[in-house]
């Protein structure tokens, strides 16, 4: 193993070998097997990872037997970590640096990196693709010499993982890796829908379409920009207490509507409707009731939640029509990651964002398939891993 | 016949007996007859139409057996005229004022008609009811008494109507009618759609299905707005003529796409998507198309086409969270009809809005039916109506 090695450049343009969590069979429990991961190539970064959390995304292709799910794979995205080594013309981070990735690239170049309406880099288009984002090749491989598949280009379930400098944001050390890691994708998704890619303005409300982490990072993302009424929906009714602590003002159960729908209640709470709906659990269905309860003329429903590739969102023609409502998708809350997750991590610091309440769990690394069973059992905001 | 009588107050409170165009029948010849307006009630405004102007919504409600078609009924709602009289509580107008009724209400005290946002008045909501706004009845009756039905609360099919003042805009004299009748409705629509539901920015592109009046009035407002690539699409080639008058710059005919789809041809055009896209048509499967048009991470579709009721806009739940692309319905283009209807009316006093080249033909009222075939043989963009 080569940690002690790490940060006096003696392992720099060396294979490394490391413990990782691969993901050998669809739904079938991960093997922590030891790994080699090669150095980084031009323009890429070779990370420690100090911190990963689980997110359900993870699940999602965890599950997934057929393509894009690919196996054998080293999942997770959510991460910090520090910077071993870096490749040929990266200039924006060096050694040692606190660095966390993302997702979503930020080239920094193109139309969209440039413009402030987008966040979806034109270079580096989002897919999830099973490889690094410049050329179909993986930086692992196992001990017989087997090609592991890239995961949303972070795999962050390994001790050391190589990551385009485009997907990579340099962070202040203050912040703690066990709290920075969840500004990698899911807390930073649901803040950043309420602040980018809503916009939300003060005193007005806010209707959230499930209470999982990322829709209470909705609500705290709400709560930062001055919404006065924020209605959480959520079939779960503990989350009454949990939602509290993020800024949800109103808790709206669907199993105890009676005779109602969650939009005619949510209508009725807001004397015609939310002016900001956030669907954050995946459903067509629910973008559709979402999009019920938001007020004509200005109302905005915000698609965050990740539904199955095949599945088709079905509005009435005339509804969108006359209503003057506005839909909008948004990937990572229409976040910039390089200059985003900054300002994010700055707030933590000066407490006005909260991110403990987020962590639910913490453990080593090796626990990693206790995460999953937290997570698949509802049990879970955030489960964060320690690696050693 | 009152004409003679009507601005000297002669006429005020007491019925008057006018022609009008009556639809009797589905889809069957209007027929002019004598009808009786009864005075305004309080809030009510007494009108003398000089100039009235065919609309597609007119033949889709004189098709439509079923509700919300409805006869005998008074269509016609785009229009200007002069006040004849008004009932009580009405302070904005008097006799002898120049309007414009509009189809959407502005009442200036609900909240929405108090936001820049909305253009949705809550105190009077946009229906197609077939009475007047306040009050299930109507102001006009045949020779024989019985009642005919209003039409989206203008009924300029009429040499008087009845328009309450919510309904109503004043406009300056000095803006010829045969013109001004235009801003009532579709031309409006048009124009607003670009300027204010989209809010073109200079130096942008846009795309517009359909070149109908409606379609080359978003042009018209494209180019007034600064966008410097405006693409026009529609099945008819004729349209590349008159496209460019309004300033369409690029033209695209679906039948001579190959094996490309519209979407396709519009990416390549734009290097990736138009900024904006508008569906002037009324097809949900056009605003798919519409929407696969538009560039990803900030670019708007925009829905100005009325479909049927029943219809259903189906768009891919995964394309909708991964493009950062936005979806916006708006009615009236989501102008504010007693703010921006009067600017309008002085840009194209200024001969900055061309309104001109929209009138394909004009007519006396008493040729109608001659109107509707023309604007039902697509040989026509406005037909306006003297009336007598």
């Amino acid at each position: 193993m080569a940690d002690v090695n790490t940060f006096n450049g003696l392992t720099k343009g060396k294979p490394i070998r490391c413990k990782a969590a691969i993901a050998r069979e669809a739904g079938q429990p991960l093997l922590i097997e030891e790994v080699i991961v090669a150095p980084p190539k031009a323009h890429e970064v070779r990370i420690k990872i100090l911190c990963t959390s689980l997110c359900y995304s993870d699940i999602t292709f965890w599950k997934l037997k057929d393509p894009p799910g690919c196996f054998p794979r080293i999942l997770g995205h959510e991460a910090v970590g520090i910077v071993e080594s870096v490749g040929e013309e990266v200039n924006e981070v060096e050694a040692g640096d606190f660095v966390i990735p993302v997702f979503i690239a930020d080239c920094g170049e193109c139309k969209d990196c440039k413009s402030s309406e987008s966040n979806l880099c034109s270079k580096f288009p989002f897919t999830v693709s099973p490889w690094m984002p410049r050329e179909e090749s993986s930086r692992f491989t196992d001990l017989k010499g087997e090609t592991l598949f890239h995961f949303l280009f972070v795999s962050s379930f390994s001790q050391y993982t190589v990551v385009d400098i485009a997907h990579l944001t340099k962070l202040d050390h203050s912040i703690p890796p066990n709290r920075a890691c969840l500004l990698s994708c899911g807390v930073s998704t649901g803040i950043g829908a309420a602040w980018r890619a809503a916009n939300v303005q003060p005193g007005s409300s806010v209707a959230i379409f499930g209470l999982g982490a990322i829709g209470l990072a909705v609500a705290e993302g709400a709560r930062l920009c001055g919404a006065t009424k924020i209605i959480g929906v959520d079939v779960n009714p503990e989350k009454i207490v949990i939602g509290k602590k993020f800024g949800v003002t109103d808790f709206i159960n669907p199993n105890s509507c009676e005779d109602k729908s969650v939009s005619q209640v949510i209508n009725e709470m807001t004397n015609g409707g939310a002016d900001y709906c956030f669907e954050c659990v995946g459903m067509a269905s629910l973008v559709q009731e979402a999009y019920a309860s938001c007020r004509k003329g200005w109302g905005k429903t915000i698609m965050l939640g990740v539904d199955r590739p095949d599945s088709q969102l079905s509005l009435n023609s005339v509804d969108v029509l006359c209503s003057g409502k506005t839909l909008v998708g948004s990937l990572f809350g229409g976040l910039k990651a390089k200059s985003d997750i900054p300002i994010l991590a700055k707030r933590y610091m000066d407490k006005e964002v909260r991110l403990d309440d987020f962590v639910t769990h913490e453990m080593k690394f090796d626990e990693i398939n206790k995460a999953f069973k937290l997570l698949l059992d509802g049990n879970c905001l955030r489960c964060v891993m320690w690696m050693d």
